[in-house]
């Protein structure tokens, strides 16, 4: 921080200052929220024509009424949407309901009571305490699973290039209990990096070195969300198939933030194996998914070019939004060494750390400013951030101005806390 | 049976009259499926107008834009819509997505993992070996969801009037580890008898006399499935808070009969210790239901009178189908002493019972003549039939035409299985 520079005096007069800046944003009794990565209504009215789209057709490329009962693995042209989003043939790929969140619940929840697939044990079998490698900052959904089903966490570091991964081996090393790894490998929340072929390369081969059924849970939220040219992702089912490892991958996607955030339709990909083993309780829960809605999805987007076109719409309302964070983040806390932040490309958030030990008063100055920001921690497991320094900002769905305003009275809070911590430090 | 008076040689004659109607039969090569209650597409067609009646606007009442993530319950007025379908609060209902069945799969994973609610012990806890009372012939998907969750099930005989309640009270008072009860209140599935007053009123008690965390499946399918007058059915949930038990009463619905069979709203409702503690499940799985097909339903129906008159539309297209088994098996087995079956008043099931060991061959028979049936013993738990004589009859789907061919099949491998058999047994 640049204010070793300043004397015990000029320290209180800028503290000062800024504690009158927070004031007076205090007293303009906003009220935003900052906390959810929310498609803006601009965004989900770019799908508004999906409402009537079949023009009373519902009929389904093969005939199937798609208003009718079944027909477990979704329709035949969603399935394929799906694997052109995942890069993977539309017979590993399954499309069902609302929410790929759902999706993954439900396929732990398969692994912990029944087993991963083929002779692995289920994860909550006997004395076995399941463990599951968690790369933080994180998707904090992706820990309140592991929480809710008592997979023990273990954190591990983000590089840029994704997880950390000569940690990551080493743990599965020393650790049998170790059964699974969640990944967002594109635009990852809330860091937004994107996984280096390398990294995905030796993430396909983990397999090799963990227990029999080790997984892992690919969520490719983010896979078609380029704000600027279309990033690359290594294809790691094809890597995993080379190796031999391909039932330990098991992905995810949706078109949440696609089309419409509540009412999209969810995708997973694997292995013939891995969708047999949850095909068995999908069979047992649900006599089929919505397909009427994964009909209207397919005749509003087509295919892949469909869906592209389609983003670089949403690209166009994100970019800007991004940009306001960047050039605020900038203007206020440029060279100050008040903290650091992503230049996202793509996705959802923009992750922010503070100086060690001050997110959870920025977020307390935030919330007293109208300004709430999700809980300090919530982006690591047990919602226990080491540093206290990870915030993360999601800028999609407030409006420019108002976004102005989050911003604004985000950097103060930063400064402020940064100050008051330099103070306390003298 | 009225072969007795028949003496070995007419009996002969007579079965090869039969056995060449069958044979007749086979050689038409027909492929009709009888296993399943499917709407027909001429049901599902008096729902078109669903997509698209939004027309751009997406909003619910309370000025939500249900595209958006969020709204764990459901949208307002699609609550209010189940709550009349169930005859509770809106407030003791939460509405989600296209199915009920995966509704009620979801609970019981949660009771079975983390206890149905209050200080009742989770049904898989410790050496517990958690039972369930299945009343039957009854459905089989049901059933399936308890085999899933190792559920050990015991079959209570149906009376007419719902479940055998004097067994039912006896193996509760006999046995504490029962903690749950499946019931479909009305024209149930598949005899198609709705429970009277007094049944309901028993089974508004059963919390006080069973274990801790004992809990009725109310699964209400059939609520608004008349074919004829509005067929009542006592309020349970009302009754059960009548005597404190209301935490005991877990009801569900769905609109798969009304609207579309596959994209649909499903409905769960209970007390608020039930709704609550199943929240905290909901709340890690899912970000929220698909609300925009919620507000879809609630534009085309608005209310229970909405839905009332979209249902004599149903009735309309249904009658006649029951109509023609009723018929056929009058005329076909009619005072001949081989079987008896229902005459549903709603619902979608015809129940046939065989002369006692016959229900397999029969459905073996008519799978040969091209008509399949639902396994005979699927409308048991552990697909055993003790009588191996229950058979499901499934008219809504068939054309007329087809349902007539279908029944005609049916009845001549009645007559060909039980003339076999009283050769055999002569």
């Amino acid at each position: 921080m640049t204010t070793p520079n300043l004397d015990a005096n000029q320290l209180k007069t800028r503290i000062e200052a800024v504690e009158a800046a927070h004031s007076a944003l205090c007293s303009r009794e906003v009220n935003l929220d900052f906390t959810r990565g929310k498609p803006a209504i601009s965004q989900l009215q770019l799908a508004a024509a999906l409402d009537g789209v079949l023009d009373g057709d519902y009929l389904t490329a093969d005939g199937t009424d798609t208003r009718g009962y079944g027909g477990l693995d979704g329709i035949p042209e969603a399935r394929q949407l799906g694997a052109e989003l995942l890069g993977v043939s539309a017979e590993n790929v399954i499309a069902q309901g609302n929410s790929s969140l759902t999706l993954m619940y439900l396929y732990i929840m398969h692994a912990c009571h029944y087993g991963p697939g083929g002779q692995a044990p289920a994860w909550h079998a006997g004395a076995l305490q399941a463990k599951f490698l968690c790369p933080c900052p994180g998707y904090d959904r992706h820990f309140e699973i592991c929480e809710d089903f008592s997979l023990a966490m273990i954190p591990v570091p983000m590089t840029g290039e994704g997880p950390d991964m000569d940690r990551v081996e080493a743990l599965i090393r020393e650790d049998a209990d170790i059964r699974g790894m969640w990944c967002v490998p594109k635009y990852s929340n809330p860091t937004a990096e994107t996984y280096s072929d390398e990294t995905v390369t030796r993430i396909a081969q983990l397999a090799r070195k963990a227990a029999p059924g080790f997984r892992v849970l690919w969520d490719n939220a983010y896979c078609v969300h380029d704000f600027y040219d279309h990033q690359p992702l290594a294809n790691v089912f094809e890597l995993a198939q080379g190796f031999g490892t391909e039932d330990s991958i098991v992905m995810f996607a949706s078109t949440s933030k696609i089309s419409f955030a509540g009412a999209g339709v969810a995708f997973m990909a694997g292995s013939k194996a891995t969708l047999d083993g949850f095909r068995k309780r999908l069979g047992v829960m649900s006599i089929g998914p919505d397909k009427v809605n994964q009909l209207r999805h397919v005749r509003l987007f087509k295919d892949r070019a469909g869906i592209q076109a389609h983003m670089q719409q949403h690209a166009d309302l994100m970019r800007p939004k991004f940009e306001i964070v960047r050039q605020q983040l900038e203007a206020g806390l440029g060279n100050q060494g008040m903290g650091r932040w992503t230049d996202p490309k793509g996705g959802y958030f923009v992750s922010f750390d503070t100086l060690p030990g001050l997110a959870s008063e920025v977020v307390q100055l935030a919330a007293e400013a109208g300004l709430k920001l999700l809980p300090a921690g919530a982006t690591f497991p047990y919602r226990h951030d080491p540093h206290n320094s990870n915030i993360r900002l999601a800028p999609s769905y407030l409006s420019e101005p108002d976004l102005e305003q989050a911003m604004e009275i985000f950097v103060t809070c930063v400064k402020l806390a940064s100050l008051r911590h330099a103070q306390s430090a003298a």
